[in-house]
């Protein structure tokens, strides 16, 4: 008897169609309040792409914007190759669902490519935090199911009290624990929770509007980074009109900048 | 007679034509070292968003990535409203050039908003520098045509010497000075010089692959700005096998921040 596969495998296996497309079903195990985990449709999104036979290299960059709601069910993802070169490549994604003018759910736009030897170094800083072992895992068990799929550690608790800035730092991994992949890179960039529940100390309505992902590793650094808990850092430019900034660094073993993220997320107070 | 219109009315320039398609010429007047300055493109591909007539709101957010070179000459720009809801539009464009397979030169997508006066707070601080009128105009008589379109000011030239970090502080404004919309606000988020210039002291070969906007100004407060300059700041996390990353902001009249843009960059060394 083969063992249960790890809920994320779940959440992102896709059945290969004709055209480049394919389909999936949203993940109730990534449930957030009204639909999906974006970090989730991020990273089915980003899994169609890496299945294509045509892919060249590795993930540099992702843009996901969250079109409408994704219910649960069945969904469809197109992707096209927009153009090749020597050695990137730009591809497209569609998510839809159902039939009809509002069946576009995301729509992400992706560079793959190869990396080079070259110059490298890395100028930012990870943040200071206790070690992983000392401290405790977030436990909140009337929170949307997706947080139960990570292992969230935190020095202080961000729904604690009002904080008078946004930045914050915790260790992430998947839970139960999984060798780290693209997909799964690309989820846990939308992990951080968003800011202004840490300013206005209170859950207010969000939806992140767009989602983009610097990817700084290649698939062997990935391999390095295993089952290991990254280090999370994140912090808000502005709160304005209705619509707020993100900006997200996940960090691995070796002070090791694996992913920088950004997001604009829509809020209501 | 009419006086010429300004370089950049002229560069973003487009012919509508049937089923949202528009017709442009790449501008000689913002060319950098082998091809348009990148923003030029990215307010290109904005404008003819901006203009149809379907429209809701004001930009939130735009994501350009760069599929190929963009030659000097004709092109066309493809836009889709990809979904429309309430209170925001999804839009994709993409920059064709020729015919055939390598036809693609960008591809973007928008996210269209309309904002409300809800809690707003502007949590990150604009950078110290010395007031515009105190410092002189950038003069590189040896640098691409696009930086002639701009009037930068630096406390120490970018290009003086190796810095340790790659932060840096100018100010900004078209040249000659216009009244700031969201094109040119766009193109000016592609204007700080790439960080590994500044890291290493010396032009090194580099092209950005991918371009992220987020503006956090309406129309009203954009039209307040008017032709006065903006406060830039720009850094950089990491270099990385052949790419980087770079974040910008862009400050307005009373600490305003109008847009955050982050680019991830590749390079050669």
């Amino acid at each position: 008897m083969s063992p249960a596969p790890h809920p994320f495998d779940e959440a992102i296996r896709l059945e290969p169609l004709a055209d480049g497309e394919f389909a999936g079903r949203s993940s109730p195990a990534y449930w957030n309040m009204v639909g999906p985990y974006g970090g989730i449709t991020a990273a089915q999104l980003l899994q169609a792409l890496m299945s294509r036979p045509e892919r060249l290299g590795d993930p540099v960059s992702l843009t996901v914007n969250f079109a409408g709601p994704v219910a649960e069910g069945p969904f469809r993802i197109r992707t096209e190759l927009m153009r090749s070169n020597r050695s990137t490549q730009h591809w497209s994604a569609t998510l839809l669902q159902g039939d009809g003018d509002d069946s576009v759910a995301a729509i992400a736009m992706a560079v793959f490519g190869t990396r080079r030897p070259v110059w490298s170094h890395t100028e930012a800083r990870p943040p200071a935090i206790a070690p992983y072992e000392a401290l405790p895992r977030l436990s909140r068990p009337e929170a949307p199911a997706f947080t139960r799929r990570y292992d969230l550690r935190f020095e202080r608790s961000p729904f604690e009290s009002i904080s008078t800035d946004s930045r914050s730092a915790c260790w992430i991994a998947d839970h139960p624990p999984r060798p780290l992949d693209f997909p799964a890179l690309a989820s846990a960039c939308d992990v951080f929770f968003p800011r202004i529940f840490l300013r206005r100390g209170r859950l207010v309505p969000v939806g992140t509007v767009s989602l983009n992902i610097y990817f700084h590793a290649d698939a062997a650094a990935l391999a390095e980074q295993g089952s290991a808990p990254m280090l999370g850092a994140a912090l808000c430019h502005v709160y304005q009109s209705g619509y707020f900034d993100q900006h997200g660094e996940l960090w691995g073993r070796g002070e090791r900048l694996l992913a920088t993220t950004h997001q604009i997320v829509w809020y209501r107070e």
